[in-house]
């Protein structure tokens, strides 16, 4: 292998720059050519590529977003659109690709490999950390630190006016982002997908809480919850608690920006060596990922298939801690 | 005067511990006595105050919210409710108050000054810095760079997927918090209500932009805006340019949190010894501000009253900064 | 058990706050009564002992130091200081302690067991990371953090001006802080007790640096790397390379405040409560980790003897990165 | 006049970016052309010189440093490096100058002007804000914020440890830093150039302060205080206090980097658009700054020689607050 490809796909998450800066500098370091390619399969089916050198990812390790950019393929999905991006994979002289993104990525690349047999190696870039394969996904705990630190600010102003808010946090099916904020943030409830936390269950936390002198309470709701967003968990609430005084905020894409984190940049650091390590070692169609603090490669299609629990003891700990 | 009563009103802004520091600390070093009322009017009513000594503001300079909370009271627009509270100051033997708050509880104070006597000052006690009598009310530093924060976080995923983000800031009915965000965040356009933004100007400036290879764009909503929230605009635009791909964030009460600001922090504590001073001079019913780096006393009745007028020259630095 | 106290010793750190909560509000969950001990030792020898409560603890979690302050004790060595320590405890009918702390504080309470039998559980408390039987202490990840942000904002300077900076940062006798601030900093050269890094390898590393166009460079010093401190070390590279344009900045103090991160309050939170069980299931002295993301006891005396290794590809990671 | 050349000389400072942007995009706004100067007059000697376009500054507002890197001169202190400046201005048709940097920068500017007359409209560039003509300069603000919040975590261990804490923050000659930070970090002494604090009396206070049951203390040394740098000061005051636990911290370079604060976005932003159109105008020789919210130009001589006092209050403040 001579020459690689490097792109990012779906969601953008902070390290993913991290990430391509240890992709790119261990390909010079290995004496291999790696070329970006912008926009993830998008810019590989228009040629959106250039070389990259050490000197391109200078300073960028701290930066949010990722100068590849990225976006979601339709044309990728079609037998067309794949056989487009090898002829420019072709043309350009990539021999093996390297993915940071999450299921929707790795999922494109296991078709891709078996049409074209281009091998690739995946790295985990999601703030969600809903992928299985690794303990931490890229871009999640800079994204559970963002959303707390908007939630130390949130409790100052409940605290102030002795009020109930809602806060929801991302995290599409899961409630990886929420169990932290929660806990963290010294939250009274916390409502994510993987468990039920029906309205009476709230309501009665909230009057528990009121008879015990609580004046203020932080109610985190993961997006993916049964109940719905927290717009509509609160006005159920405020329904039979009337003189609620309740506030609601969505933190929405601000938990996707910003700096990565130290453990977000050690983590795409490890992760972007051993993308390239693998693809030299002769690995394909496997994702890089941290599980114990030892490297581990995961197939793509156990990525996809298979879920990674979160631990049921955290949300009794949020039960606890609200004593 | 030998005893005086401090509290907040209002919504809580960063700094006003730092203010309620300094004029606690101000009144030990003049040798009075000071007593801290919680919640606002409310407290007062209900009596629920309280000696406060030099050590009892230690280490809340860096803390956002109140330690006096905050609260709107109903009960102090009657006259009852002010009878009770003149009750409750005569009962603990308070002579003067200084009051934090916005343009409601300056509102107050004076009804109750005619009332009852009692001299009251003012500090300006507000991120949405609308009030006439200082350039900048305690709280506003603080949450334009809370807000700037997210907005640059929010950049990066703009920047990585090339949308289109409705970003919607607070102010009431003003565009004071929305200007500096603009401006500072490196927006595109800026809609605040002091100034007629149409749709079709909005969808003209993004045209503008595609057709110079912009590739993404910030809009910032000022909350008051005569358009509407960020979520009707960001729906108005869709509707002529359907295949945009836009985002709304709105930023919510994350503004009002967090550690003050270090000209917060000199402001809260210039205005919180010169609401003492001005009460040993002899004053009432004024409040303390900033004019041009000089210590300024105004009639409440004219902090209520009179418009502080934005620098109309603002906007148009939006226009020629996104070039 | 009926009665506990609690207790932080040695260095403060971020997060010793959230352990002391989880302390409380697990002990109040499972009705025992709990005692806070301020000063560490000195204050149990003093008998400087205090009911806590739920609300004691609460809007704590997000604070730096520690509410029941720290400090070293030499009267705790000797007979007579424990002989008093012991009389203050069964004043106070304490049958059970939580100590936060590092080795100082295990060995004092082993020997403290031997002598007066009162079972006591400990959680890592020290941002250096150097203790055995728990992947990280609590304040570690946020002084990382924290450096870290010091290092971004060097790092602009560093680029601006064309310069190489010689960065110390804590860790006592290990490159745990280290490392991960070079790798995550950006950092050309790390330097850790760990390893022989001399002073002709960094002379050696700037000359390949300038050869390969790189105008700005960051060395990251621990504070007990064997060539000594950061200013020494930049003196000695001086001497060779005197036209060499560089600065000494001391992290110090800094990286032991703050609010700590999401990763920290985690941990102490989920330490804090495996310290309260762990009394309630007859344990002693031992200490609370995650390990795996498993909770772990591990009996002070390895705590204190056996050494916790850094990984060593982490040293060659920085190799890599900065090619 | 058809094109400008724009550098930044000096002292880096948070905002020389945004300032930058401003000029490159108020040029283009205004059909100008302008070219980019790397390492200030250096630069310019070496004809190291670029033609920048609107796009060329996109992404850069909040970036610390200065992408057109700055350097201290010598050659153009002689004859022969003015004229090798002139000679490549000329080369590229550079008709006008905007400068950003501090006294040193506008200086070499005046004598250029008078060899070869080609106008110059400077901005002031400094963390310092020691320069007349401006109320803030550029960089001040962020730097007085960055330093705080160092402050404010040196403050937890402080409290925790009940320590003495001497902190050295930059300011050159001025106490302009040092001031809001002992103000805002809630110092109890604060040691500036301006007025004469002794050592004796920074001991008279600590002993007051000990004496009023204060248990730690912060005292800020803006490092060109007439009694030495903190760990001087440190050193004679312990000398007669043996037994004090002190520390001392020196902020350093932390203080030139970092993302600009609104504050600094807006003054940068201002001040470019000022100085692009200040040369339209046909203005040179002069500085650019904001007095009491007004555009304000005063010519580079006047900056240079007359001194911006500080106000003599503000140390009465510390006290006051302290008390």
């Amino acid at each position: 292998m001579k020459r690689i490809g490097v792109f990012t796909s779906g969601g953008d998450a902070p390290g993913m720059n991290a990430c391509i800066r240890a992709i790119v500098r261990t390909a010079v370091y290995n004496g291999l050519e790696v070329y970006g390619i912008r926009r993830g399969y998008n810019g590989m089916i228009k040629g959106d590529i250039f070389k990259m050198e050490s000197l391109t990812v200078s300073n960028i390790i701290q930066k949010g977003g990722t100068i590849l950019k990225s976006a979601r393929s339709k044309e990728f999905a079609t037998k067309e659109g794949r056989r487009a991006a090898y002829e420019q994979l072709k043309a350009h002289g990539i021999e093996g690709l390297v993915a940071i993104g999450g299921d929707g990525t790795f999922t494109g690349a296991n078709i891709f490999y078996e049409e074209y047999g281009i091998p690739t190696i995946g790295a985990p870039g999601t703030i969600d950390n809903d992928l299985y394969g690794t303990d931490y996904t890229i871009g999640y705990d800079t994204a559970v630190n963002t959303a707390l630190d908007a939630i130390d600010k949130i409790r100052d102003t409940a605290d102030s006016h002795e009020r109930v808010f809602f806060v929801e946090v991302m995290g599409r099916d899961s409630g990886y982002i929420a169990i932290p904020c929660a806990i963290g943030g010294g939250a009274e409830i916390v409502m994510i997908p993987e468990t039920d936390t029906s309205i009476d269950y709230v309501i009665e936390q909230l009057r528990a809480g009121w008879s015990r002198s609580k004046t203020s309470f932080i109610v985190i709701v993961a997006e993916g919850d049964e109940e719905g967003s927290a717009t509509e968990i609160a006005a159920k609430v405020s329904q039979q608690i009337p003189d609620m005084d309740a506030r609601v905020t969505i933190l929405g894409h601000v938990q996707r920006g910003g700096a990565p984190s130290a453990a977000d940049r050690m983590l795409a650091s490890q992760l972007g060596i051993a993308c390239v390590e693998g693809l030299l070692e002769g690995r394909t169609n496997e994702m890089a990922g941290i599980i114990n603090r030892e490297l581990v490669y995961t197939p793509f299609i156990e990525t996809i298939t298979k879920q990674k629990l979160i631990n049921p003891s955290f949300t009794k700990m949020v039960d606890i801690l609200s004593v």
